[in-house]
């Protein structure tokens, strides 16, 4: 399909510039032009199916670079607890009993719910399963993402069974939407040599499946909390001389298309081999807040060089996918921690929510921009509405004042996924009663373990 | 006008009631009745009229406890700016043109940004002028309101001529929807006398137009910066001897009808007066953050006793009149700060932003939970959205998940002020266009005076 959405005013995240009473082209997939309406009109206006942005903004399409999509079924069933009870007496216990098809359909909601906040791109790391998967919610929903499978030292055989399958049947497919991911757990959870064979299979499957331009990448949780070193020295019986990246570094498994999540407590040495391995960074300000794991020294990061893009974590740790939450809190959160609130400034934010976050995932080549050539991954934002009255300042109204429930149209590789905040692609009240289904399930399953 | 609200699960904020499939009875402005539907259908069900809650929530309307309302004129006009050239080379020189229509105005904007984010109450401190007004605007709207007039020592003649206009025009008026406060800007721009003189004004004016259910309150900022003490050292050649509520303490102009907007920079002994004095503090953690004041600390307050409530500050330091927003990031910044995920749990968070905020206006005789006898102002939540899917725990939803744009219907003192989003008191289209107008006319005479 061809589209010409016209006298809008688009925020391009490339060289700074924001264009009103603009227009952009979208052939197939991608962005063929953009430019004035009043010229793009005339090029394209007889045969192309027109979108009316007047009073609205277009902005790239939000990259969230840390979900585990699947977790949505238990948004909100254990809150406030501390971390251990929270993670062995609620979310484990019930994880167990968590079927492909449940994690089907609840990254099928994080999906839906993703797009709905102008998110065009999420990437998802959990257990990938043969039948049903977060891969094939995505494709069926419409939306972009890197699909990973975690992986951890005790099932070894069941994780390479998985990867192997992820990236024959899933990398670059369902029309280039996906892209797979090799993502080693943590520091903590994955012994040295596996961590080694993970990165040499990585590089396998990439070479295998993926190109220089979609190449198969990798995903970790990394010092995520304070106590992360000691959990690798206890779990391994080794002894680390300096931080988590470093000892990341020491084990050959760092490069470009490395990302790591969390990185909350980094050394300034570990920042220094970031930089220099040019692994990027996804800074989830909500979840790390609500875990209480700490503050990201993204500053640091930042002026160091490092690539920084932003994430929402999964749905009960946050409890939203809602990109826009995420924007506004990561900017107010540093003013005050650096006592300075010049810095991270609307402009940054909103970079780290797109461009950066393309770099993250390795697909900057394609998304994160508003230009000629890239795909056409767009949300096209209301701004008639009395909380983003009145107007002097696009950018700041983005990070500050927008609403996921702004957006009104999303597009996604050139395809209309919601229209007037309709989906076009399923559903949604299917969805969300599957969703309730899987959640009875779950409870009676977990109720009968414990009779 | 008489109300049944029916089938609809009510969080009461009382004795920590949840009922389900339950009803709320409204005659003219209170409820009269809370229970089963069934049982309220057949008392009331012939005549009143019926609002279906199935699949929804209603908890009493939020209520926010610091504002001025009318700077929503200046949404998004600076951010990411030095705090010293944030107000004096943006906000006070455009401030100078503001005319009371333009103050009218903005309030108008942010009681409707209230309204359909499920607040039912503001507090709001800004310049009160006699021919249009912040009252008005809130009346207009049909908002309940505490509308302060802010008092500086370099206008003592105004203020005092403000204050008496205000008092005699709008203390319990609206058909009570209106109470007022006066409200000394802050103890380094109003001086120990003036500050004594505004205590007795603010009696005198409470005796006479109040009564001991609905007194003439006081609001002020305090300690919302760690220089405080040295900004009223240095402004009236005083030396403290302990910190800013102490401070306040020793001029004798603090009791249970204070309350304290920010909190950041407290010393234990402030803490100890504010219990002792019953001083409510107003916690802005948005504003806080982005302006880098600092983070207030909440937990040591309530451990010690005090009543805390949550508010949003101004559009200009915030940029959203959105409670949910500050109910959330309420709670995870001080988990984060306490390194303690378990503390500042939703239920908590929830009573901050509804009962205890009506303790903070000294109105929780009549507002702030769903009780038989207080005014009925309600919060409609439609639970059916793909990001509150499923659902394990009301509460927890309320404070992590729930959207401003989740609130359906809003009831104020028994009338419905807004129905399935539309708002029944006003034109808000008209009101935008009004809004828009203001700021043109504001640029037009700040470039004036620039050239």
């Amino acid at each position: 399909m061809n589209l010409l959405i016209q006298n809008g005013t688009i925020i391009t995240m490339h060289n700074k510039k924001i264009i009103r009473e603009s227009a952009i082209a979208i052939e197939n997939q991608a962005i063929i032009d953009v430019g004035k309406t009043q010229v793009l009109k005339q090029k394209y206006g007889r045969s192309y199916e027109k979108i009316d942005a007047k009073g609205k903004m277009i902005i790239p399409g939000l990259i969230n670079t840390h979900q585990h999509a699947a977790m949505s079924l238990l948004r909100g069933y254990a809150d406030d607890l501390p971390l251990k009870e929270w993670l062995e007496k609620w979310i484990w216990p019930i994880e167990q009993h968590m079927t492909a098809h449940d994690i089907y359909v609840g990254a099928l909601l994080t999906a839906i719910e993703s797009i709905m906040g102008g998110t065009t791109t999420v990437k998802t790391m959990y257990h990938y399963t043969l039948e049903q998967n977060e891969a094939k919610a995505f494709a069926d929903a419409g939306l972009r993402g890197v699909i990973g499978h975690v992986c951890f030292s005790w099932r070894k055989k069941e994780d390479e069974k998985a990867l192997r399958d992820l990236a024959e049947n899933w990398h670059n497919k369902a029309d280039g939407l996906i892209r797979v991911s090799v993502d080693p757990h943590a520091p903590y959870t994955v012994a040295p040599e596996y961590m080694k064979e993970l990165h040499e299979m990585r590089r396998e499957l990439s070479n295998r499946y993926g190109s220089k331009e979609a190449p198969i990448t990798s995903h970790i949780h990394a010092a995520e909390t304070r106590d992360e070193v000691e959990k690798i020295e206890h779990a391994f019986k080794i002894k680390l001389k300096e931080g988590i990246m470093a000892y990341l570094d020491s084990l050959g498994v760092l490069d470009e298309h490395v990302a790591a999540a969390h990185c909350v407590a980094l050394t300034n040495k570990d920042i220094k081999v970031m930089k220099k391995r040019k692994v990027k960074a996804s800074h989830n300000p909500i979840s790390n807040l609500k875990l209480a794991s700490g503050i990201s020294p993204v500053l640091k990061m930042l002026r160091a060089g490092v690539t920084v893009s932003l994430g929402t974590d999964s749905p009960c740790s946050n409890n939203s996918a809602d990109m826009f939450e995420v924007m506004k809190v990561a900017a107010i959160l540093h003013k005050a921690v650096n006592k300075n609130p010049a810095i991270m400034p609307a402009e940054q934010i909103l970079k780290m929510a797109t461009i950066e976050g393309a770099k993250t995932l390795s697909w900057e080549r394609e998304i994160g921009s508003v230009e000629v050539g890239k795909k056409a991954d767009l949300a096209i934002i209301n701004l008639q509405k009395p909380h983003l009255c009145p107007l002097y300042n696009e950018t700041s109204h983005i990070v500050y004042s927008v609403k996921a429930s702004d957006v009104e149209t999303v597009i996604i590789n050139g395809r209309i996924v919601m229209e007037n905040r309709k989906l076009t692609t399923l559903n949604v009240e299917k969805a969300m009663s599957m969703v309730e289904q899987a959640k009875n399930n779950l409870l009676n399953k977990l109720n009968a373990n414990v009779k």
